[in-house]
């Protein structure tokens, strides 16, 4: 059984004009990109596809949403490539992609916000920046009550060691921390690093915990009671992953229980339907060591059209037989 | 006219057995440091002394609060130094201390902490984090309203470029923002470096201002109406140095008619007595465009030890004729 891609080489791919099918709803800034990119290709938006268009045809496959897109894909017998516009990849079934199908995510296009929101996050837990604003904020006038805590000599551990967590490394030692990193090698610039098989043997070193590593089969319920039991009881953990990376009840509980254990989160176990009151299996926003934001930390000014510009450059990559970005190990996303 | 201090060489000083006052109440082991580092010196606490004691004979005074040694200085005949455990000096009444005594300040042992804490509130300010953390209390999922804004390729512009000042361009420059500096050279380890004559030049420019100049005759009042006025209107400005910097009025009616402009506040233009109800000149605390922390940034974990090892230690400096740290400018100070 041979695909019609299998048999094209990397000049074949110069040369061949590609059907590209993009999902979603894009600002017109956004569309020039991608028609600027694609402009010797045929680029059709589902946007503005009549009911049963021609969208069989598509080889390459530009999607946000995978409800969308999934019902469709049976259809498109000559798909190839599929690039999402996001960076984990979770909540894709990946046992409904045929297996010769190539997923690349935009993993890394907004690094830089995702690592700059978690440090924001650590440093309002450590100078207790929400508690003394509200202190004033009732005339009280509280200044070593809570007591902040410094940042220099202090140790963090980074649970995921990519384009997320190096820059969260390389904010952590300006600030003079010690840095531990945990990645798929057990090699970095870090001081420390190790694989995630000698997690459980640093968490008790960290006074800093981040959580910047994929959801994958390997990761889903990695802080669970026993890891939370590992760690300081006046430790701090970020989570800007995914909520799952985190057992929600052993957190809570441990939050309960150890009133000096904080935790900062941008990413949760539920989201809400448009519109819809968002909560939790449990009442964490009534805690006071909890820090949280909503799952907001790549979206800064121009983010999307970054997503859409990083996006293109790789589908462009693709096309044109270059190495492409972000190629998705499906087995890490398969039971 | 000639004092004993000016006839004694450096080597009589390492010689001499010194009389040294310290004000202030301290815990044991801030005490130990002080008798550890002074063995063989005269130490007298003043808290120990009895109501017309021997403080007379102090040449060397160590000192928190300015209110309790001001009255004692005109009977303090043999005092040559005085060293001060804070790092501003604006409250004390320089023209209440004869001239021919020296005073220090412990400016830099708390650089890091303050620094810190400058980037603390200037990260949460930039990612919103208050607003987000109150709307998910609520129940409410908003990520992209407020948009958090990315620190990567902004203008920093930190007006006093020195301990705590050169830390927070360390922190930016790591972050990959472009630094400006204010000091008194017009040189630095900056992208770009003025003196004061030139900060109306660079305001423009700037996305972030950090204030971390001591308050002198030159900069009270630095940033009026005038000057913002030539900020950008969604700026941000953090204050970590003292609240007279700003002019109080200017500021409030700035940020009440730019609600994109947001202020860090660490420090204040009004303390409580002890227990009293903390408040401003104006109503800061009920704009959203207001992040506020109650002058706490130098007070972390261990922050009062780390003064006293700090100050002792420039006080041995003195004694032994070796250059002391901090050595106050009077004429700063003096209108």
């Amino acid at each position: 059984m041979a695909f019609p891609w299998a048999r094209r080489t990397a000049s074949d791919k110069r040369d061949a004009t590609m059907n590209i099918l993009i999902e979603g709803t894009y600002s017109e800034e956004e569309r020039e990109v991608f028609d600027h990119t694609f402009s010797r290709h045929n680029v059709t938006y589902l946007d503005d596809v009549t009911p049963e268009g021609d969208m069989g045809d598509a080889q390459v496959l530009i999607f946000r949403s995978w409800r969308t897109v999934a019902p469709l894909l049976s259809s498109m017998k000559r798909l190839e490539f599929m690039q999402y516009l996001f960076a984990g990849v979770d909540r894709l079934d990946f046992s409904s992609i045929p297996s010769h199908i190539t997923v690349a995510s935009c993993s890394g296009s907004n690094a830089t916000p995702v690592a700059e929101h978690a440090f924001a996050m650590l440093l309002a837990l450590s100078k207790h920046i929400k508690e003394h604003h509200e202190s004033l904020s009732k005339g009280v006038f509280s200044q070593q009550s809570p007591l902040a805590a410094e940042l220099a000599g202090k140790r963090i551990g980074i649970i995921g060691y990519g384009e997320i967590g190096a820059r969260i490394g390389r904010y952590a030692r300006a600030f003079e921390m010690e840095v531990y990193a945990v990645n798929s090698t057990g090699t970095s610039d870090a001081d420390i690093t190790v694989t995630l098989g000698g997690l459980h043997g640093i968490l008790h070193d960290l006074d800093f915990i981040v959580l910047s590593i994929p959801l994958t089969v390997h990761t889903r319920g990695l802080i669970d009671a026993k890891a939370l039991s590992m760690m300081q009881d006046d430790a701090t953990l970020i989570n800007v992953s995914r909520g799952e990376i985190i057992v929600e009840g052993d957190l809570y509980e441990h939050l309960v229980s150890h009133p000096d254990f904080s935790a900062g989160l941008d990413v949760w176990w539920h989201y809400p339907h448009k519109g819809a009151r968002w909560e939790q299996a449990h009442p964490f926003l009534e805690l006071p060591n909890v820090l949280a934001t909503p799952h907001n930390a790549a979206m800064v000014e121009g983010w999307r059209l970054r997503t859409v510009r990083y996006c293109s450059e790789n589908v462009l990559r693709y096309i044109e037989g270059k190495e492409v970005k972000n190629k998705v190990r499906k087995e890490d996303y398969l039971m």
